[in-house]
C-alpha cells in the first residue's frame, strides 16, 4: 500500500458568511492548492464533505458544484456525509484512492453553512444526524445525549461541572491565538458555570456554536510528496461505528467507537498514545473532550476531567489538546470540521502555527465524532 | 492493484414500501450476504448510498443506522451522495478500499424512500440535485433539462418523439420479465405518444417514476473471490463530472461526462463497445437512454433513436439495453439505482436472469448519471 502525505492545507475564517457552502469550500481549496504549490490541473479527484446542504441550501449533489466553482468541472467527485465526522471520513476514503494507485493527487475537504437559517431550523437539521424513529421523536438529540454522557461520567468517576468548564476556558484561551477562530475571546470559569443550562448538566458555554466555514487538504502519493519538505505524512487512519441507538449503548461514560478507531490507527502507525505531541479532537461539548482524552489513551478512564482542571491539555501542558481552539472556540462547520482539524495538525507539525505552536511537535492526532457517538475517525500524522 | 469481484447481490421489490429506507437496504443486504454465502462477520465495511433521507425521512448519518439494523453496528461505514449516481459512486469507492488492501470483503449499496411524502415534496427534494442559485430558482429542474437535451438531439439529428417512445415501450416490455420491477405491464407506442406533456417534448411515459427500494452488493478481493464460481469480476470503473451549470454546457445533444467515464472504463478493462453483451444504463427519461447508447459508443451519434426504433436494444436484439426494465419500468429509488443496475448485470453474467436472460452474455456494462449530467459513472464486468 502506497504512503500518503498532506501537501497543502486551507481553511476559511470560521463564523458567519454570506456565501453558499460550495463557495466557502472553493476559498479553502484555492488556499490549499496554493499552499501545496501544485498546478490545479494536477488534481485528479475531489472528495467533498457536507451535511445539511439539502436542508439549509436546497442543494444536494454538491461535489460537481464545488468542482465547477473551483474551475475543475470535469474531475471525478463524490459527496460524503457522516454527520459531524463527514470530512474526516472523506479524508480516509481519499487515502484509499491514492493508496490503491488510482490517483496521485486528490483534493479533500468540506464546508457547511448554517447561519443563513434560523437557529431552530439549524438545530432541527443537525438533529437529523440522530436516530429519527425512536430518538428525535422524544427529543433525545445531541445536547440530551451528551448530558447523559456527562451525568454517567460524573456518577462513575466524580467528574465535576467545574472540570468541564475548564475545557471551555482552555479552548477559548487557545482560540484567541487562532486568527481563523469564530471566537477569539477568553472566558472565565464563572462565565461558563453561570451560563444557562441547555441540558443539565451541560450549560450554554459547554456547547460548541453553529458555524459557517470551509476547509481543504491536498493529499499526494509518496512519489509526489517526497520532494516537498513541508509534507506531513499520514501514519494511520481508522474508522469505527457504534450502534445508532442510544438505548443499546452499555456504558455511557465511554465512547467505544473512539477506543476501537484509536486502536486501529495506533496499530497502523506503530505508535502509542505516549508518542503523540499534539491533538485536535472533537469537543462538540466539553464532556466530549474529557471522554475523548480517555478513549484515545492519553489519560486513565475517569481522569480526563482532572487533566483539564490541572492544565495538562493546555498549550504548555503535557499534551496540548485543541490548540486551534477546538470546536468550542474555533467553531464547528460540521462538514468542514474533520478537514479543519487535520489542517491544524499539519500546520503544527510543520512548525507554522505561530502563537499557538506546540514546540517540537513531531506526531499529531485528529479525532472526529459523528452523531450520537455512532461514528468515530482517528488519524495519526508525522514528519519525515 | 488487487482485482475485485462481486460475490453477492440483493435487491428489494421496487415500488411503494412502508418501511424506512435503512430497513429496505437491510433487506437487500441480507439477500446479498446470503447470495454471497459468506458469514456476516466477514464484512469489513459498509458503503451506503442515499440521497433524500434528510429531507424525506429526517434522517442523515444513515450509514451507522443501516449497519445497526443489519446487526453489524461496529463496522466502519460512510454515506455517499452523488444525486442519482449515488450507489454507483459508493461502489467505485468501495473498489478502492479492496484494491488498496484495506479490506477483503465490503458491503455496498443504497436505498431510497420517497413515496411516503407528497409528490410535490418528492419533486422538490429531487430538484435539490440540480443547481440551487441560478437553475432551481427559474424552474430549470430535471424534466426541463432533459427536454432541452431532447430538443437539441431532435434538431441536430432528426430524432423523433416516436423513437423516444420506443425506449419506453421496450423497457416496459422488459420490466414484465422482472419480478422485482415496479411496473410489470406492457404499454403501447400510442399510450406513450398520447400521454400528457411534462416538459415538451417529454411526456409522462417518457419519464421514470418515483420509487422506494434498496439494493446491495458484496464485493471481495481476488483471494476471497477466486474460489467462488459465481463471482463476477470488475473489469473497470470510472467516474467523470461536467459543469454543474446547464448554461455552460456547449452541446446539449451530448453528455460529455458519459463519454469521458466510458473511455476510462473501457481503457481499464481493455475492452471496446463491441465487446459488450448486455447493458444497464440510466434511462431517467427516454432521451437519456438514446444519448447514453451513443455516448457509450454502441451507436454513432444521432443513431440512438434509430436503434430503439429498430429493436436493436431489445432483448433478442444486437445489444440488449436495460433487460431489467431500466429506471423506466423497474423503477428509480435514486440511492439504490447504481447498485441495482450492477446487481442486474451480475445476474445476467451468471446466467441467472431467467426469462430476461441475455443468452451467452460474457461482458456487461453499467452506466449511471447524476443530476443535470454533472456526474456519470461507468463500470464494466466480466466472467473469469
Amino acid at each position: 500500500m502506497r504512503r500518503v502525505a498532506v501537501i497543502g492545507v486551507g481553511v476559511t475564517k470560521f463564523g458567519k458568511h454570506d456565501r453558499i457552502s460550495a463557495e466557502l469550500f472553493a476559498e479553502a481549496a484555492a488556499q490549499a492548492i496554493r499552499d501545496a504549490d501544485i498546478a490545479p490541473s494536477a488534481i485528479e479527484a475531489l472528495y467533498y464533505g457536507n451535511v445539511t446542504g439539502g436542508e439549509g441550501e436546497r442543494q444536494l449533489h454538491m461535489g460537481p458544484l464545488a468542482a465547477t466553482l473551483l474551475g475543475l468541472p470535469t474531475i471525478p467527485t463524490t459527496r460524503f456525509e457522516n454527520a459531524c465526522a463527514t470530512s474526516h471520513a472523506a479524508f480516509r476514503h481519499a487515502l484509499m484512492e491514492i493508496a490503491s494507485g488510482v490517483s496521485d493527487v486528490v483534493l479533500v475537504g468540506g464546508a457547511e453553512r448554517v447561519l443563513n437559517v434560523p437557529t431552530d431550523a439549524a438545530t432541527e437539521y443537525f438533529a437529523y444526524c440522530s436516530e429519527a424513529t425512536y430518538e428525535q421523536s422524544v427529543g433525545l438529540t445531541f445536547p440530551g445525549v451528551f448530558a447523559l454522557i456527562a451525568r454517567a461520567h460524573m456518577e462513575k468517576y466524580g467528574t465535576t461541572e467545574e472540570q468541564m468548564a475548564h475545557v471551555a476556558v482552555k479552548n477559548h484561551r487557545h482560540g484567541v491565538l487562532n486568527p481563523k477562530a469564530q471566537f477569539q475571546k477568553e472566558i472565565s470559569l464563572e462565565t461558563v458555570l453561570k451560563s444557562a443550562y441547555v441540558a443539565d448538566p451541560l450549560k450554554l458555554f459547554d456547547c460548541c456554536p453553529f458555524t459557517d466555514g470551509g476547509a481543504a487538504l491536498v493529499l499526494a502519493s509518496e512519489e509526489v510528496a517526497r520532494k516537498r519538505p513541508r509534507a506531513v505524512w499520514v501514519l494511520g487512519s481508522e474508522a469505527a461505528s457504534d450502534t445508532m441507538f442510544v438505548h443499546e449503548k452499555r456504558d455511557l461514560s465511554r465512547i467505544t467507537a473512539t477506543e476501537r478507531a484509536a486502536a486501529g490507527a495506533y496499530r497502523q502507525a506503530g505508535k502509542t498514545p505516549a508518542d503523540v505531541d499534539v491533538v485536535e479532537l472533537h469537543d462538540c461539548f466539553t464532556i466530549a473532550e474529557i471522554v475523548a482524552t480517555e478513549g484515545l489513551g492519553f489519560f486513565e478512564p475517569g481522569t480526563g476531567g482532572l487533566a483539564a482542571e490541572k492544565g495538562w491539555t493546555s498549550l504548555g501542558g503535557k499534551l496540548p489538546v485543541n490548540p486551534s481552539g477546538g470546536l468550542k472556540a474555533k467553531g464547528h462547520p460540521i462538514g468542514a470540521t474533520g478537514a479543519a482539524q487535520i489542517a491544524e495538525i499539519v500546520t503544527q507539525l510543520r512548525g507554522e502555527a505561530g502563537l499557538r505552536q506546540v514546540e517540537g511537535a513531531r506526531t499529531g492526532l485528529t479525532h472526529t465524532l459523528g452523531g450520537n457517538t455512532a461514528t468515530v475517525l482517528v488519524s495519526l500524522f508525522g514528519r519525515g
